[in-house]
Parts: C-alpha cells; structure tokens; sequence
C-alpha cells in the first residue's frame, strides 16, 4: 500500500546561477520539477510512502528525473519511460532577484503522452490519497484523459482525492480550465486554490467565502493559498487561518507545492486542521528557503529547527 | 555589399561542464550554436562582412544569440524574431571526455519556421558568396524552399554558392537527403563533405575520387573534410592535401563549420588553393583548442600564434 | 542620423564574486563599465540608436569592450583602437556586501587618449541629443579637448547637449572639477547631479533649490538624483519628484547611469517629464537587480515587469 | 614580546556554498577555524602581535592551517604538528539561509592531543595577555590541564587573563563545564559570556546584574554579548552599552570572536571602555559582511569604511 | 531476491576541483564512496538488481549517501542509520593531476560500528552472488565478524561468494590481511587481486601463475586486475587476458571496483568469460572518463559508446 | 641569517580560468607572481629560510602578495608598502590550451619603483645566497641600481650570487639587456640561462658549448634551462644534463623559477650537482602540474611523490 498516490509531468529545469538578463557563457545548472512530484518528494521525506506515475523520455534528463525521485524514496515503478518524444525542459532566466521567466520546452514531449493506460488501478485502489492537479489535464486530451480515470477509480475506491487547482495561463484559457476544473471539484475531497483560481469556480470574494462555496461543490475541505499572507482552510472540522512560518527567502519557487506537501502529510499524519496548517506552512517555509523547487523540503527530523517561528513577519 | 551572406538555424545551447552522465544539480553554460552561424562568425572575424538570417524565438533565448551574432560584427539585421514558437534548443551532455550525446529541442520551433519570404534577394544579389548547408532543408518545407529560393536569387546574379552537405540523420533519412543534396550539389559552386556525406551524393571511393566525381557535377571546387586526418581538396586549380594543425584538443564540436569559415575567408582574401586550405586548418585548430563551437575562432591578427605548426601531429 | 551620440572612457572591470577581501585564489569575473557607454547601451536596448566614441587598447579587454557594445547594438565605428596603450581596467573588490573599493589602472592608457580628432563631426551634428559626463574631462587634456570640441559642435548644430556632472574625487581636485564643469553647464540643455556634485557649481541648498540655480546657469533641465530618496527635477516644463521603483538589491553600481539613460529614452520617446523620471527609475531599479553597471538593463518588452511598483518603499 | 598571546584547536572547514540540504556533487570550500585563532587574527589586522599555540595534524589540513595563520601575521612557532592524528574538521551545511548545521570530526584528533608540554612560558610571561576560551578545556584533559598551566603561568607573571566562556554543549555537560569555567573565571581578569553561558556560572538576571555578578567573582571587566542586541560591558571604568554597527548580513559565524578581537585590540591600544566596545562591534560588523569566520575582519585602515553606522538597526 | 547482495562501509567524499596543494577558499564538491557501493551501483545501471548493507551516520552525510544509492536503485533496506557516531569521511586533495592525497576520517564512525546483526540471513540466502572485500574486515573486530557471518550463510546456502582483496595499508599490516584474507579466499568462488595483492595469499609471480595459485585454494576464478595492462582470468572455463578499454583518463579513481561490476554482471547475464571480461574492462572505462568513484559507471544502453574500442593503447 | 635573499617585482594574476578568447562574464581568478617570489617560496617550502624585497602599492593586491608570501613562510619584513601607486597587475588570457596572452599593467607601478634604499645591507651580508633575475634592471632605473647596489653588497660580503637571465622583451632591448645582463654575469656565480638568453652574453651555440662559455666571464657555474629538453649544467665540480620528470601538464608557467628554487636549494643543503638538478626537475614538474606560477611547489615530505620517475617522456 502506498499512502499517496500522484500522477502528472515532470520536466527538466535549465536555471540560471545569476539575476540579470541570460547571455553567452552564463552559468546555469539542471534540476527537475513538477508540481505533483514536488508534492510527492515533500510527503516522502516527511515519512510516508508516495508514488509518481508520469512520462519521460528515454534521454538524460528522463534518467535524472527518476534518479532524483528515486533518491528521495518516491516509488516510480508505474513512470513510464516513453521512447516517442524527449523529455519536457523549461529555460529559467532570473530577469531580476524578483522576476523569473521561463520558456517551456513541453508541447508535444514525452510528459504530456500520458493516457489512461498508464493508471494502474490496483495502485490507486490501495493509495490512502490521490493527488492531483489542474496542470495535468492542461497538457491535452490523453492526460486529461488519465486523470479523469484515477479520479474515477478512487471515487469507486473511496480513496481520498486531493486537487490543486494549479491554473496555468499558458496552457489553457480561463473558459477551458474553468469547466474541466468545476468538473473535478465535484468529485475532489480536498482543494487547494489561490483566490485567483478559486475564481474560475467560484464568485471573486474573500478568501474564507470562496473557501466555504467550494464546500458547497462538494469537498470536504477547501484551502486557499494566500501567499505571503498565510493561508484559509474552511473544512468540516471547521475554519483556521495559518501565517507563513517567516525564514529568509531564497526563491519563493515551489512553495505551494510544498504546502500542500505539508497538509497531505498532516492528513497521513491524522493531524488536526491546525497542525496540518502549521506543517503545511512549515514545508513552505523549508522550500522557500533554498534553491530549486523541492530540494530544501524538510525531513521529519528537521522540523524543529523552524520551532517557535510561527509569527506573521 | 555583404561579402558573405547565410541563412540556417541557430540554436541555445544548454552544455555540462563536466564530463559524466547529467545529475540534478550538474552545472551547465549556456551558448548558441549553429553551422551556418559559425562560419559567418568566422568570416566575420577574419575582417570580412557576414550577414545571417534565420528565425529565433521572442524569448531569452532569441535575444541571446541576436546578441551574439551582433557582437560579432555579423549583420543580423534579416534575421526575424518569431514570437509564434520558442528559439531551439540543445541539451548536451559530455557523457564522456570523447563522447557527447545531444538531446534537440527543435522540432517545430522557430528555427524550423524558416520562409523564402525572409529571403533578401539584394542582399544575396550583392553578396561575394552565398552560403548554405544541408541541415536547413531537412528543418522542414518552409526551410526547404527558402535555401532553394536563395540558391535560385544567387544564381541569377552570379553569386558563388557555397555547400556544406551537413547530413544529420537525426532529421532525415539518407534517400530523402540524397535527393534533395544532390539537387543542390548541381547548383553549388563550392561543396564542403565528409567521406560519408560524400556517398550521399556520389559513389563511395576514397577522397579524392569522390573529390573528382563531385566536381562533375557542377561544382568548381569540391572538398573533403577528413577529421584528424585532414582535408582534400580538388578544383579547377588543381589538388591538393592538407593536414591538421596540431593543438591540445579541448572540444571537437565546431571544428568543420571553423575549416569552412576559413576556406571561404580564403577565397574572400583571394587567396590561392593552398593557403585557403591553410587558413582553413588554423581555424578548425582554433575552435577545437576553446569551449563552445566558435568561441575558439581567430581574429586575423591572432593567426600568427599557430604559425609554422603546419605539421602533421 | 543616431539618436544619441555619448563619448567618454569604457575599461575592462576585475569583479570580486563574494563579499570580503580579496584573497589568492580568490574567484573573479570580467566585464567592462564606463558611465557614458552604460547610458548608450540602455538607450539602444529601449529601441533608439546610440553611438560610442571612444578609445581602447589593441588587446583582449579593448575587444571585449568593442564586441560587448556592438552586442548592444551600439555604434562603435566612431570607436578607435589605440595600439600605443592597454585598455584601462579596474580591479573590484567587494569589501562586504555594502561597500566596494576599487584599483584603477587607467592613469595613460587608451581611453585617456582621445582626442578632438576622435570626434565626428557629421556624427554629432545629426543626433538628437549629445551626452557627456564630467569624468572624461577629468583624464587630461586630450579627453578634455575632445569633450569641448563636442559640445562646440552639438552647440553649432542646435542637438541638445546633456551632461551627468559625475564628480571623480580620485581623478581631479573640486576646484578644477568646478572650473571645467561650471563651464560646461552653461553649455548643457540637460544637466544631472547627485546633491554633492551640484554643490560643485551652485550654492549647498536643498535639491529643488539647487536644480533651480543651474536652471539659472543656461540648462533647461536639472535633474537631481537622489539616490534611495529618488530624484527631484526641475525643467521648464515644471518641476516633479520620483520615488525609486523598489526591487531586490543585488549590486548598486551603475544606477546612476541607468537613470540618465531612462531619462534621455524618455526624451528620445517624446515623453512627459513624470514619464521620463518614470522611466528613468524603472531603468534604474533593473540595473541594480542584477550583478554588472549595464548587464540589467532593460528591453522595452521587459518594462512590464516592473508596472505597479512605483511607490516609496 | 608578543601583544596577545592565545591557545587553542583550529580545526578545518569544509562549507557549503548554497542553502540547502547537502547533495552528491554539491560545491564547498575550504577554509579554517578556531575561536581562538579568530581572535588572534583579529588582534593581528588591526596592528598587535598575535601568537597562537594548538595542534594540527601531519596533513594538507594542517598545512592549510599554519600558512593561513602564518598569512595574517600571526606566529604559530609554537604549533605543533602532530602526526599521530588528522586535524579536526567539520562539514557545515547551511541548511536553510537562516540555520547552519555541522557534523563535527575533532574527538580524539590532532586539535585535542594539546598537553601542557605545548605551553612555551616564556612567550606567556612577555605577553600583554592571555587570551583563552571555553572550547579548549572541554576538549579533553591534556587541553584542560594545558589551559590551567597557561592560567597560572600568566597569573605568575602577572599577564591580563581574557576569558570567552564559549559553552559548547556538544562538548561537555553544562554541569562539567560550571565547575571548570568558573574556577577559569575566578582567575580571568576579562570574563565574555552570552546571557546562557554567564547563567552557568551566575544567577539568571538581566545582562547588567549578570555582568555585575561575575565581576564579584574576580574579574575586572565583564562583557555580556547580546547577538543582534548588541553588548553590555560592567568594568572597574564604569558600564557601558553598545549597539551592533548595522551591515548587510552574509553570514552570522564568527562575530562573537570579532567581537572579542576588536575588544581586546582596543586594550592593546590604551583605549577607554566605549572605544574599546565600539571597536568590538565594528569587528563584529565586518565579520559578519563576508563568508568565512574570520576571512572578513578588518585591517586598521578599513575601520573607517564603516565609520558613521554605530547606530540600532 | 536480490541478484546481488554486498556488503561493507560508504563514506562521505570531499574532493578538490583543482590539482594543487589545498588552500584556504579552495573549491571542493561532495560525493560518497565506497567499493562495495561502487559495484552494486555498477550492477545496478546494468540492469540487476543489487542491494547494500552498511552503517552511516544520522547526519547530512548519512542522508546523502543513502539518497544516492536510492537514486541508482540499489536497495537500502538493510542499511542501518546509527546515531552514535558521525559517517565517515575522506578529504581528497588533488596534488598533482595524477597524484591524489587523502585524509581520511573514519576510525570508530558510523561505517565500522557494523555488526553481525547487520547482516539480514534471508538476504543472502535468496542472492545469486555475496560480493565483499577485503576492506571491511579491516574495520574492525565487528565488521569482520559481520563478514565472516555473511559468507558462513552464504555458504550454507551455496550463493556464489565474489572477493576483492583489496588491500589497505593505513588499516591493518600486510602479515593480518594475509591472516584473514587467506581464510576469506577459501571460501570464495570468484577472487579480485591485482598483483600486489595476490602476494598477501601466494608466492609473488607473473599474473597467471599467482590466478593458477589462487584457484587452488578453493575458488574456482581468479581474476588478476593489472591496471593500465588490463586483467588476466583464470577460472574452470579456462584462463583469458583482456586490455583495457581506451578512453580519455578523468580520474583513474574507481576503476577496480567498476571493473568487478562489470564481471558480476557478466555473471548475472550469464555471460561467458570473455565477455565478462570485456564488459569488465568497458565498466572500467566509463568509470574513469568522469569524475567521481561511480558517476561514470555505465548504463545498459550505453555500453555501445565504446564498442569497437577494445583495443590496447 | 637568511638562507636566500632575493629582490624583485611581485604583481597580481588575473588569470582566465578556461581556454579561448576572454568574454565580458568570464570567469577568472587572482593570484600574484614573480619570477624571484617563486623561487623565495619555492626555496621555503623545501625548508630553508628566505626573504623577499620589493615594493607593492598599499592597496588589495599588495595585501593580498604580502599576506600570500608571508603564509609560505617568505620573509618580507623588507618589504616595502608604497602608497604613490598601484600594484603591478598581469592579465591573462588562456587563447588556446596551449598559447597564453598577457596584458601588463606595471609601467610606472609600485613594483618598479624599487630603489637602492630598498636593498638592507645587513641582510644580504649574512644571507648564503643572493637571487636576481634579468626581469628587474629591466623596470627602471631605480630597480637596476637596487640590483647593482644589492650585487656590490653581496659580493663584499662573499655571498653567493645567483642570477638567472630572464630575458622581457616587452620590457627592453635585447641591445640594453645584453649591456647589461653581461655586467651582472661577471660578478654573478651561479648563472641560469635558456639558450636564447644565453646568445644575449655568448656566442650562438649548442647548450654545453654556451655554458662553458658563461663560465669564462667569471660564474663557477652555468646551467642552461632547455624547457622539453631538460637542463644541461657545466661547473667546476663538471658538467651534467638532466631530463625532465615527467608529469601531466597543467600549466607550464612558472617551471623555470621552480627549476631555480630546486637547484639553489640543493645549494642549500650541501648537494651534489646531479642531485641538485634532479631536485631541480622534480620542482619543475611539481610547478607545471597545478595551476598557477608556484601553487604547485613541492614541500620537503612531498618529493617522494615523483620518485623514480625520473626518466625522458
């Protein structure tokens, strides 16, 4: 039994050393990053098992992709290695200290040739949660495809299902997200959402109103993500609010990710809201405070060391 | 008046600095490549005007190698940014110290989005030497018909064409290259090949058979590049041999299109056989004693520093 | 016809990579600076033509220089390499993280050779704007020579002349500083200073009342940079004040410059002077977000990312 | 005669360059350090002379060490290089920007073989004085036995005994190290201590009374260092408060022994209680603004850089 | 069942980037090592599966190492963390390109606190090959005794038993090895040895007689690794000698135990001698032509880089 | 006493850290050099005193070589900080692996206003030998009065003077030097020479025949520095050649100067000439295996390293 189970892309990240425009001869280094295997890497560490089911292509950056995910105990017996297409590679440019930009290398790659075939459904049936995300479905038909079947087979499972609404403007218009995400909503126990993508579901209000008309969709939890600001969870146990865990910024990439991370893990954990909360935004706190997406996500035994830190900045 | 016009594809390239297979968190460097890129930069750098044009992506990656070729003193000023698709990029890893392996991220991209419509006809109308390759026709139909556009605009206005057949099996099969090559072949008036891209067009013999039975053709002068063993040239002045020149080696990458960029220089300078083929085995030793694929190539007055190395190592 | 016509002195720049003293073995990085240059290059990367006139050795670092600003797309056939002399270079140590401390080695060498017959006449007669800083005057007689000799012809031709007073304790005392620039403000349309160099040629008041008393001096702009405070400027437009754009500090140098070079684009662009003093912070805020004087300029396309930041911070 | 005379282990560094928890194939450096041997480098930049007495090994380490030390000036004749084990070490991962975490490699090596045999009496009974921590009679009982003939020896000759108590709970108990620190105390004429390492030895209180406390026991001068909060000194001169002189933070280790170095230079230079504790903050400021423990401490011409800041952050 | 199970001590390694004498601020990067490590990676890449019993530390060492054994697939549910004492550690200077120096930190850490407990009974007894060296029963009375637990139940259940002797000096004299390595040997089915080595166990000899000695004492291959001269195999099938593979040289460190990786593999595949030894001396290869023990070490699909390349050089 | 006394210029290396042109953003690092710094550390390392005279400006780089000197144990107590003007500084460019360009800064800098006033009279008079080189009559007229003046000292007080030619063409004649350099060979003992050096006193021929030549204006003994080839010594105590010992090239600045240090410390230990120039060759091969001018010098435990290796590659 593997206690979360996640399915979507993986790409290569090519990110530069330095803040200023790339040029000739500028230092760069590889990483990987995904939003769900970011979230899966998170849930491992902190002692639980996680899957990662997803493409890559049979090329050095595949390789490292399932090295790397390998090497942080995530199972990835169900990845599949995808000879057709390379692996999807993103150019990451640190315009200022501020500002990243990036250029997607994933149209057409071996991440998003996900089809339903490479759901395996004993994996699912077994998983205590299903995570997902609205990136995947953005790729195109066979990824949404595959994640309306795990979805499906989790609902027959009665496996917990967790989705992060994750709106990629570049992937999709609002009016298409919109309707496969309210769709997904419906069938989700868990939701995550920053105000903005709460809005392609629900009316533009304060957070804690949006978080409560999710509700009303059907999950029995429904946290925004407010960014520096914390975050709201409205859910049948009831309603808290959560501030950052304040650490000196490095790179403010992947911090959502790793507080889902965190919650879930608070889930597996049988954690009550505020502890999830708290964890959450502890593994937010972990990510922001080095480089890369998932790298500084904390082990269980690193927790303490941001004890006590608990403060609106 | 540009003495030397070309049209081709330029590429990011994201290259490891080490040798060994790629790891998340491997450092890496940023350039650009591209054969056609490479021997306008040469050119350009042996005092003589270069123009280039091709499509790159509104990106950073765009931007980069505009700034490149601009500092080169390449005229650039034909090259369009395509904001329809992202500039191509390469993925190198120094597997080993003598084996690189390259994943490409070009299909579709801007590159390939070449048209005769970017074609300048003044600009090939008032050229010394038009330059093409045969990787540009296997980008795609666009990139197809714009080389033969332009081989049609130099001929009409006498313009020396110069051809380096370039197969890249990764882009199309030996039938589909030969057929298209050998069409160009007859238009050329300078043909550059290896001994294997030679048998693309003629029947496979040693070099300087094939040599000859290339000149039949149509070109005037037909050379061989025979890697660590030389080049061997024939043309309506004659034959002639020529080695290496030696120098530690520290990147292999580049070192054809440099034996061009010099050749061309040579007849740019007007110079006889020998001392074209000369000039042309400096700079191939030039670009493999730097990083990069035409970082290494001399500037006219630094030529004299390989002097009388002439030898064969 | 150029847009801007700038002259002065560029050197090759030895940075320190991490704060504190400079040690054997210490990691160093190349570059080059000069305000004049870095105030060309901002304008060429926000769409105007700009030209550098300028001398430098017959040696790597002198054709750095050259293919770094031609890279930029500025004009350097007006730009003389001077075999007689190195190019200039300062060596950057980063005492700690706020305070640098340089060595220059420019006393004789190539950029303090120009001269009047540098200078192109038909160049400067066909600009919009001249622009020049106290600094090259301050090299020796030939520089200073060159720059009168300008200013003379920009005055013939009716091109507005700017000048950033740009006071060098190293390279002249404040009394010759004062005598030569008091001279050229009277010359100037546009005239920069930071408090301190404006006491150079009027009375020690606060900045408004200083910008007013070299208004009286024959310039009809007076812009007072301020530096974490902003700028105040004085024109005959009327008077306005600018917050700086805040971002992440990464490296202060070249602020100064940046905010001349948003400031000229502004005129260039035909902007309102609230426009200009706009642009002319958000230039400076890109600048000191990246590592190098000029390398975090920015491009037209990239203003955006900096919209809506424009409050004290 | 040497100024300052002082003993103890320097151990080798091996540090982390980014944040984040430590990876194969992550990038460190070498450097050195020791809290004693940061004071004597410190004392040594600022223009007394400094000797340091302790053991490294037979090793590149213990080489590195010696010519380190040798570089600043200070006189490691009495050093002994011991072959019969490696010099210490520690890794040092900075885990997040804000928290640092060392796995130390120092039981049993060279650094803690120290005997009173290595104590030259001659070099302590010419000295100004003595300065000694905490660290170095936790070490084992050849360094504590070292350090008490040190004691006595310079209480003989009636040389200043300065005393850091430097609580290592790594070490040795709290239990252990009050017994040992505050006989060290009663015979130290200079006692510096944390709030938590004065409460081993005093009563629990505010800075003053704790300082005053310690003075009952034999002391003349009592300086509690108060981290961000500045310091607080109780002397026969009289109290005195310091505030951190404010810089730009890079890397918080070491600031403590700067502290003490500025201190103590302070005594070697004749100057009054404010004098000597601001030039202790100024040590501390500098140390602070450079990576490395002691790499950033000033020489006496740099005090001036930060001349003006002594003012609460 | 794990078709390889070996057994022994992985260190942490911090290695210089540059050949010289260490200094203060030199470059250094981590990585972990260990020849038992090395082969089961090796026969990981290969495409077996391969298993590791070992302490390390609960530190960041321990975690590193333990991820990247993960990473490459080999199981490390047996591998115990001990929180008694640090990992081990090695300072790798690079004294000259081809002279490496190396402290190491390992007595009493966590890598010989091995016991017989350590070793999982079922493990061994579904393994088709126990692979061990003669380095970890030089650890320490535990690790040998672990040892000789480990071959004492793969006798018993007849799983072939693989002996590097791999000698080290700075761990025990020649006349203990020789005691503990003869009985080794006759328990083993396949012995490594270079010549050196062979003379621990048999009168010294050329290379097949010192194989033809081995056998008779009980194993039924001998395999004699003669660096740059290649290997020379002895075993019931017959004897072979095999060159080694030419490739440009990185670092030579590792290539023995990527050698053996090489030959176990063969077995596993079920490979005839000169195979096994041509895959041996290929492993060997990669090994060398990167940084690192293991990084190089080959994939399945990549072995055919090489191919053709068997020649002597 | 002093065992080696010697007087020159020391300037700071910016040197390029990988081959080709130099980049605006390349990287670089800094070291110091100094054909007579290179054999005081060269000659300390192996174990004997030395000191080193000479002027650096009282700026980082002076710092920098005084603290770099000081920390290989050169005594530079004569030393002299000149606040008048800068540091010499060299860049330089690695053009290809195999072609090093520089650019000086040195005219009129600290390191070239030596005077006779520099010269400590009673250091020279109990020193075993004074080394000089042809490199600082070169810098002026002040430094080759210190060299006369410091040569007179040496030569009343019977000290051993050794002087190796160092011809700078881009800092003389070879007219002036031969003037010059053939006053110094008169009173010179111990003469080092490459054969083109050696033409500039004595007629063309082959080594042997120009060492004996060298030996009638008046050395005891002659030793011509033949690069590849080795060394070919004449002396009154007979004539011997000496291969070099072999070792992978890293960078062959600075073999000289270690030829230097090796062969005067065999002076110092009271060697024969076969064992001097073998000490002579091994602290070649040591220089030219690590980066940097003396970095790589061997100390006196760390010869054993190039053993018997001692044969022509």
């Amino acid at each position: 039994m593997t206690a979360l189970v996640t399915i979507g892309e993986a790409m290569a990240v090519v990110a530069a050393e330095r803040p200023g425009p790339l040029t000739s001869g500028a230092a760069l280094h590889l990483a990987f990053a995904g939003a769900e295997a970011t979230v899966a890497i998170g849930v491992s560490r902190l002692g639980h098992t996680a899957s990662w089911t997803g493409r890559v292509g049979a090329d050095s950056a595949g390789t490292m992709i399932l090295q790397g995910l390998r090497g942080e105990a995530v199972d990835v017996t169900r990845a599949r290695v995808d000879a057709s297409a390379p692996t999807g590679l993103m150019l990451r440019e640190c315009r200022t200290q501020d500002h990243t930009r990036v250029t997607y290398y994933r149209h057409g790659l071996a991440g998003s040739r996900l089809t339903p075939d490479d759901i395996d459904p004993e994996l699912i049936a077994h998983a205590r949660i299903l995570h997902i995300t609205g990136i995947t479905p953005a790729l195109g038909a066979g990824p949404r495809a595959a994640i309306r079947h795990a979805v499906e087979l989790a609902g027959q499972a009665g496996v917990t299902v967790s989705l992060d609404l994750n709106y990629r403007a570049k992937l999709w218009s609002r009016q298409d997200a919109a309707a496969e995400l309210s769709d997904l909503v419906t069938r989700a126990d868990i939701v995550f959402a920053s105000p903005d993508e709460a809005t392609l579901i629900v009316p533009e209000a304060d957070p804690a109103t949006m978080a409560r008309a999710l509700l009303e969709l059907g999950p029995r939890e429904a946290v925004l993500k407010l960014g520096a600001h914390g975050a709201h969870a409205v859910t049948d146990e009831g309603e808290a609010v959560q501030n950052i865990v304040p650490i000196t910024l490095v790179n403010p990439i992947g911090a959502g990710d790793a507080f889902v991370a965190g919650y879930l893990t608070g889930h597996l954990d049988g954690a009550a809201l505020s502890t999830r909360l708290h964890l959450a935004a502890t593994c937010g706190a972990f990510a922001v405070a080095a480089h890369g997406d998932w790298e500084g996500l904390p082990r269980r035994a690193e927790l303490d060391l941001l004890l006590g830190q608990d403060v609106a900045r």
